[in-house]
C-alpha cells in the first residue's frame, strides 16, 4: 500500500506529531454541518515550513492525498478526506512572525486564528479586519477567500493579503505578492491562491494588511416591519454612499433564535445592526444620515451602541447567531447556504427565498452581510429524517439558481468544498475547464484536497 | 510561410480591417519610451468577440503571435512585436454595454478609454476610478493591472475589476468573476488575467465598479524645504488613517518641469498634492488636520483648490507631468521606473534614488503616488547618447534592487513587458516557474504576446 509506505515515512520525520488514533481522525473527518464523516489515515503536525514541504513531498512520490486543515470551521466540507490520506493540521504553525506599525501589514503563520492575531496587536492600534463570526485560521481564511461581517469597508481576504509562502505538490517553496502596497509584476499568485481551498498549494506564511484602530466607532440596531423594508433600507443607504463598516441583516426568526441563545429581548421583526468608523463628529454625521435613510423605509427603535461593551455584545449576538439558529430544534443541523448577488436585487432574492422556505417542511432563518449582497439561510434539518435534508436540498439549489440568474454567486464566503461543487459548471461554464486545466498542471498527481474543486475526472 | 496563411485567412474575415500598411505597422510597433521598434506583419481590427477568437483561432492553428493592443499608452514596451504576428488592435471595440446605476458597475468593451468612460458616466452621478494619468484603454489597464492617483482610496484595477470576458489562446470564449461584489467561488481567474499583459488569453469584455462622485471635494498642494520632509510627512499622514483620495509627491525639477510645460508658477521645491472626497464637514475636517500634520514636517504655502476649475488644473498639471519632464531637455526620451515599496521605507527608497540620479551624468525628475509607496523617476536620456541609456539603465537597475531589497517591487502599475523582464527572476523565485507553467499550459502554442513575461525558452 503506498499510503503505508508514505506513512512510515512520515513517521520518521514527525513522531508522535503524526497521529493515527481514530478519535483524532474522526475529528479531522468530520465536519461543522451535514457531510458524512470522511476521515483521513493519519494526521499530521508540522511545525515549519520544511517539514510541510518534506510531507507533500512524500505523499507527492506515494500518490498520497494531502488535506490542509485549519480550525476545522468551514461550512462547505473543505477538509472531509473523501479519499483518505494526511491531513495537514497546520494548528501548531500558530506564530505572528513579524508586525510592523509603520508599515500596516504583519507575517503571520496559517494555523494562527484570527482572534489570536487581533489578541496579539491589542496594544499597537491596529487591527486585523477580515471578520467571518467563526475564530477561523487565517490559512483557511485565505484558502476560503473568506469575508464577514467587515467586508462592506475593508474587503475579503483577496484585498487584505499582500502576500503568500506556498509549499506546491511536489514540495518546492515559492513566495507570491510583496510587502508593497500593489504591483503589476506578472500573474497575480497571490489572488490564484486565495480562494484554491488547498488544491493548488499549502499556504505555509500569510502577509496580511492591517488597519488603524478607529478613533470613534458607533454601533446601532433598528427594526423594520418587513423583509422588504430592511434589504431595500440596505440598498438606499449603500447608493447614498455612506460608509459603513459593518451593515448586518436578520430576519425575525434569526432574531428570535439569537433571543433564546444570548437571553436578549430584541423585537422579533426584521433588523438591522450597523457599524460606523471614523471620528467622532463623522461617526455622528453618518449615524444622523443612516437614520434619516433608514426611517423613510419604516425603520423604529433605532438603539445605538457607542460604548465598547454595548458593541462588543451587539456583534457577539451577531457572531453566535449560526449556534443560536441551530438551537431553534433539537437535534438539528444546518444547511448553510451563502449566496450574493448584486445589491439592486438583493430585495428580490431575499424576498423569494424567504416565501420558498415559507413552503417547505423546514424552518431556515435568513441572515447575511446584507452590504456585499451577501445572505445566508441556516437551513434546519433534523439527520434522522432523510426527507428533510431533500428539502434543504431543494431550497438551497433555488437560491443557488436564482443567484446564478440574477449574476449572482453560489457562494459569497463559504467556498466551494463539498457542498457547491455541483455547482462550478451552471457558474463558470468553460472557465471552470480553465481551473481544471490549472490544477492539473500544478498537482500533476492530483494530490492536494482531490476530489474538490475541479471537474470529476480531473482530480 | 504560415504568416502568409494566416493572414490571407484573415483578410477573409476582415476585408480591410487586415491591415498591411507600414505606417499601421510601424505605429503599432512602436512605444513611448526607448524601445525600438518591433513591428507587426498585420494589425486587425476586430469589431466582436467572435472575431477576436475568429483572429486568435486561424493565428494559434498557423502559430502566428497575436499581440492585443489598447491605446499605446505602455511605458514598457507592452506591445512591441518582437516576434512579429498579428498586432490586435481594440480601438473598435470601445462601447459601454450596460450601466447599472443602482449597482454601481458597468460592462464595457475593451477599446474604451477610461477618460470616455467617465464622459458616458457624466450624468449618473459616478464615476470609474482607476486614473494612471494617460487615456488609458481600460482592456490595457485590466492587462497591466493598472493603478494611478486614486489608488491609495479606490485601489487599482485588481480591485475594480469585477469579471472579465476573455479569448483564450484556443479561441475559447470564457467568462471570469460575477457581479456580485464577492465570490469564494473557484479560482480567481478574473485576478489571473488582470496584470497578465496578454500572454494568457485576449480580454474582449469587462465589469467594472464604478463610485459614487463624492459630495465634496477638497484638493490642495503644499511645499517642502527637502524630499525626506515631504515624504516623511506622507508615512506620517497614511499612519494617522487619513482617508485621502489621492497624495502625489513631485520633486523640485518635476514642479519646475511642470511650471514649464503649464505655464505656472509654483515654487520649485519639492511639493504633495492632495486631494480629500467626502461630505462638506469631512473634507474640511480631513483637510484641516492634514495641515496640522504636515506642518509639523515644516510644510509651507499649503494652497486650498475647493472649486472643480482649480482642482481640474491642478491634477491636469500631475498627469501632464510625464510630458512636462520629456521637455526639460530638447530630444530626449524618457527611460521612466516604477518602484513601490512598503511605506515605511519609502524616504529611504526615495532620498538614495535622489541621490544616485544627482551623481550621475542625467536629469531623473522624481514624482509619485506616494500614499501607495510608489514612484517614478523620469530618466531623460539622449537616444543618440549611448552612455546616456548606459547610465539610465544603472540607476533603474539601482532602484529595482533596493525596492527589492525593502520587500517591494520593480513596478508599482505599469507591468513588465519588455522593461522589466530581466527582475522576473530576482522578483519571485521559483514562483516565476509557477507563472511559465501556467502559461504553457494555456497558451501551449506560445502565440500569446510571445517573448513577454515567463521565462525565455518557456515563449
Amino acid at each position: 500500500m503506498p499510503i503505508e509506505h508514505a506513512l512510515s515515512e512520515l513517521e520518521t520525520v514527525l513522531g508522535d506529531r503524526l497521529s493515527r488514533s481514530k478519535s483524532d481522525l474522526d475529528a479531522h473527518g468530520g465536519s461543522e454541518t451535514y457531510f458524512p464523516l470522511a476521515a483521513p489515515q493519519a494526521v499530521a503536525y508540522p511545525e515549519t515550513t520544511e517539514e510541510v514541504s518534506r510531507i507533500v513531498k512524500t505523499c507527492n512520490a506515494h500518490g498520497v492525498p494531502v488535506i490542509a486543515y485549519g480550525a476545522g470551521t468551514s461550512l462547505e466540507g473543505h477538509t472531509s478526506a473523501i479519499r483518505g490520506g494526511v491531513t495537514l493540521d497546520m494548528s501548531r504553525m500558530n506564530k505572528v512572525l513579524r508586525v510592523s506599525q509603520g508599515d500596516m501589514d504583519a507575517a503571520v503563520q496559517p494555523g494562527l486564528t484570527r482572534e489570536a492575531l487581533n489578541e496579539d496587536l491589542r496594544a499597537t492600534g491596529l487591527f486585523f479586519s477580515v471578520d467571518p463570526g467563526a475564530n477561523a485560521s487565517l490559512g483557511g481564511m485565505a484558502a476560503t477567500r473568506a469575508s464577514g461581517t467587515t467586508t462592506v469597508r475593508y474587503g475579503t481576504m483577496r484585498d487584505n493579503v499582500l502576500g503568500l509562502e506556498v509549499v506546491m505538490a511536489d514540495g518546492r517553496i515559492i513566495r507570491t505578492g510583496s510587502r508593497a502596497r500593489k504591483s503589476s509584476a506578472g500573474y497575480d499568485l497571490t489572488a490564484l491562491f486565495l480562494g484554491s481551498e488547498g488544491t493548488l498549494g499549502i499556504i505555509t506564511e500569510l502577509t496580511v494588511k492591517l488597519h488603524g484602530q478607529p478613533e470613534a466607532v458607533s454601533a446601532g440596531i433598528c427594526a423594520f416591519e418587513t423583509m422588504g423594508d430592511a434589504v431595500e433600507a440596505v440598498t438606499a443607504v449603500i447608493q447614498m454612499g455612506l460608509p459603513m463598516a459593518r451593515i448586518e441583516f436578520l430576519d425575525a426568526e434569526a432574531v428570535r433564535a439569537v433571543n433564546q441563545y444570548s437571553g436578549t429581548d430584541v423585537a422579533e421583526t426584521p433588523h438591522l445592526f450597523v457599524e460606523f468608523h471614523g471620528t467622532d463628529t463623522g461617526v455622528a454625521e453618518d449615524a444622523a444620515r443612516f437614520a434619516e435613510i433608514v426611517e423613510d423605509f419604516g425603520a423604529k427603535g433605532i438603539e445605538v451602541a457607542t460604548k465598547p461593551e454595548e458593541r462588543s455584545a451587539l456583534w457577539t449576538m451577531r457572531h453566535h447567531a449560526y449556534w443560536a439558529c441551530l438551537g431553534l430544534k433539537k437535534g438539528v443541523q444546518g444547511v448553510v447556504t451563502d449566496v450574493c448577488v448584486p445589491i439592486s436585487s438583493l430585495a428580490q432574492a431575499v424576498e423569494e427565498t424567504a416565501a420558498d422556505i415559507e413552503a417547505s417542511i423546514i424552518p431556515g432563518p435568513i441572515l447575511g452581510h446584507v452590504g456585499d449582497g451577501n445572505f445566508h439561510a441556516i437551513l434546519l434539518v433534523d439527520p434522522r429524517q432523510p426527507d428533510e435534508l431533500e428539502a434543504a436540498k431543494a431550497l438551497a439549489a433555488r437560491m443557488n439558481e436564482r443567484a446564478l440568474a440574477l449574476g449572482g454567486t453560489v457562494t459569497g464566503e463559504h467556498g466551494i468544498g463539498m457542498g457547491k461543487l455541483a455547482y462550478m459548471e451552471a457558474q463558470h461554464g468553460d472557465a471552470w475547464d480553465v481551473m481544471s486545466d490549472i490544477k492539473r498542471t500544478l498537482d500533476p498527481n492530483g494530490i492536494l484536497n482531490p476530489g474538490k474543486m475541479v471537474k470529476p475526472g480531473n482530480r
